[in-house]
This record gives C-alpha cells, sequence and structure tokens, in this order.
C-alpha cells in the first residue's frame, strides 16, 4: 500500500485497520475504473438515503447521471454534502476460526459536493464516456442523445479530491494456536463476468451487426 | 412485479419509475440472500458517510457486524437514522440510442434504526449465520469464537421494514423510429462467479480437508 499520500481531510481519513488504506489517486483511479456501480448517499433532515447509480469517472471527477426527474439528482445538483462509496468484491476468506473469516475487497469513499453540468460539449462527452465505458468505442456507433433526452438528463460531477481506498487481498491470518484445527482454510477468489450476449429479438433480421465490446474486467 | 404490498411509507416508497419497485417482502428478502456486501449509509452533521459491510439476513432483521473500536457501529448502535443498500448488478443493456443504454440490477433499500445485539446466544447466532453465508454448514466446523473475539465485536440488527426493492430485466426499450440503426442492440449478462478455490500454505501437509461449499449463487 502506498505510503506517501496523505488523507485529504480528517473526516476522509481511514480509521479501522489503516493499513488497508491509501491515498495514492493512482490506486483510487483504478478502482474506480474498474467499477460499474457507485453508492451515493445524501441526508435529508438526519435521514440518510443511498442509491446504486452507474457512473464513470473522467479526469479528477466521477459523473452521475439520470433523469431531470430524479429526487437525488436534484437535490445533489444544490451543493449538499454527497458521499460516493465504489466497492469491488474480490474473494471470500476461510478461516479457522469463525472470527478471522473475511472478504477481500477494493473499495474507494468520496466526499463531496456535486457541481450540476450543464454546457452541451462538456455534458455530451460525460455521456459518451458512460457508453464508453460499457463497451470501449460505442458511443461513436450508437445514436447520439437528442436535445430533448439531453434536457430530460441530468448529469452532476464531484471532485475526487477527499477520497480514500481501502484494500484487503491474500489468505487468512489466524491465530497460531488454531492453525491445525481440521477444517479447510484459504481464499475463494469471485469476480463480475459476463455471459454470451443475448441480441434482441428485433435485430433477427437485421445484418449480423457484431456483438458490443465488453466491458473491461467483465471478459470470461 | 408485484402490486399487492404497498410502501411502508412514504420516504420508502420508490418514485423514479415505479414500476420497477416491489415491496413484497419475498422480493426483499430475495434479493437480500443473494447479496454479500451492504452499503451502510449515516450522517453525521449532516454530511452522509458510506460503507460497505459484509451482512446477512436473519428472519426480518439484516445484521451487520465489526469491530467494537468501528465508529460506523459505534454510531449505529444510537439508534440513529440509517440506510442500508444491497445492489446486485445482473446485466448490461446496449441500446440503439445512447439515451436508453441501462443496467439490469436488483436492488433493496432499507431505512431505519438498528438495535444492538448483546445477549450471547443471540450474537452467537447471528455470527453462525454469517460463516454460514459464505459457506452452508461452515459455522459447526470451525472455532467458535471465544469471549474475548464476542467481546470485541459488535453486532448490530436492522429491521427489515421500511423497504423497498427495485428490479429492472430484460433487454433494451428502444424508440421505435431507432430500430434500424446499424449497431448491435441487446444485454449481456453478468453475474458474480467463484474461481478455484486457494488453500492457505500452512495447510499444505495438513490431512487432505475438503473445500469449502461455495456460497450458493457464486458457483461457476
Amino acid at each position: 500500500m502506498e505510503k506517501s499520500f496523505e488523507p485529504a481531510s480528517r473526516r476522509s481519513t481511514v480509521r479501522r485497520l489503516a493499513r488497508r488504506a491509501s491515498y495514492d489517486p493512482a490506486v483510487i483511479h483504478a478502482i474506480l475504473d474498474a467499477g460499474l456501480v457507485a453508492h451515493v448517499s445524501f441526508a435529508h433532515e438526519g435521514q440518510p438515503f443511498v442509491i446504486p447509480m452507474a457512473y464513470v469517472r473522467r479526469e479528477r471527477e466521477i459523473m452521475i447521471h439520470g433523469a431531470i426527474a430524479s429526487r437525488m439528482l436534484a437535490v445533489g445538483s444544490t451543493g449538499i454534502p454527497l458521499a460516493c462509496c465504489v466497492t469491488l468484491l474480490d474473494g471470500l476468506v476461510y478461516a479457522k476460526s469463525a472470527f478471522h473469516h473475511s472478504v477481500n475487497f477494493r473499495s474507494v469513499v468520496i466526499l463531496g459536493t456535486a457541481r450540476e453540468v450543464t454546457e452541451e460539449t462538456e455534458k455530451r462527452a460525460f455521456l459518451d464516456a458512460l457508453v464508453d465505458r460499457v463497451s470501449p468505442g460505442r458511443a461513436a456507433l450508437v445514436r447520439a442523445p437528442n436535445d430533448k433526452e439531453l434536457a430530460a438528463t441530468r448529469v452532476l460531477a464531484m471532485p475526487i479530491d477527499e477520497a480514500s481506498a481501502k484494500i484487503r487481498t491474500g489468505g487468512p491470518v489466524d491465530d497460531p494456536e488454531d492453525l491445525a484445527w481440521p477444517v479447510w482454510a484459504g481464499q475463494v477468489p469471485v469476480a463480475l463476468r459476463a455471459m454470451s450476449p443475448i441480441q434482441t429479438p428485433e435485430d433477427r433480421d437485421a445484418p449480423p451487426f457484431e456483438a458490443p465490446r465488453i466491458a473491461p474486467g467483465l471478459e470470461v
């Protein structure tokens, strides 16, 4: 884990198991680029809400989007504090003792506020990046958003400034006196994997279009 | 989607694309039982925080746990409002238009407060359920928590009362005028999959223990 980067703030400092924390932008960006779903949180009168959203990173911001009618995006565009978490589950860790069971994961938490992206060129670039995220190069192939669709879509960008990563890797760490306990111990890696593409029935009589390039990391 | 269940409260009512929402406990429980990571959110002085946590459902509660030193669990045990979200990514949806790209998913959001589980029998039952979640039947095989470990672990249980599920399935829904656009359209199912177990090196000279039963749903 990098030791040469300092947390951006006290509240973004990882407290539990700080040895698993990183504040290195390269580490944080790599995790964000490998994820597909962010959990975005905001509070209203003390009650937190948390919502899963597709997202994409561009430079030092992550972008979320949705319908102009979305309450979360409307509230989020007013500059209220947000939190955003991306988690990748990498494995299940089976120890000799119940206590030392664990999971391998990579996660990033970002705190901050969002700005609404309203300038058309920038808004289109963000939406293109979102399509390219699930299939590299695809934004140039599909029908681009028209003015009505652009107006119906709210795009928020949140800076990746106050952010921390947390990573666990490897097998179980058992207590020495448990090592002979008669049960299998080790790790089972897990990963999100793509299965065979299912073409839409409407295309059955169409020219044989090439299946989309799969999002990096999901290939079997 | 079930129509016969009403939301438990206005704030747990799904507003966007309500046709994808469900308040049926059976639907909510099935999603919770298929997930491995929950995103738990709380707010402090208006700033939301969101943290990934392993969890397990027992009856009409979900249980999270961690070190007694965990800030989130300490704060969560005081009865402050929490939000908890479990999301399963099921597929990427490729439309003819950028606008109609989507993802298939199942998610549950729970609002409420947590109680701390302190009674020993109940606490052990919850921790056993957590081990059995990642390998059915395993809690009986591993070294059970001792008193010191029990004291070092905080267990919170949150009722699944104010909860909603949201589900998207199927292929893209394009506008009729885009259906002839010359690009592949359809869906690519994705799922979390387990890879080959990696036994801990310390077990190399041990009797050949049987590899753990993999958590249901992760089998390749």
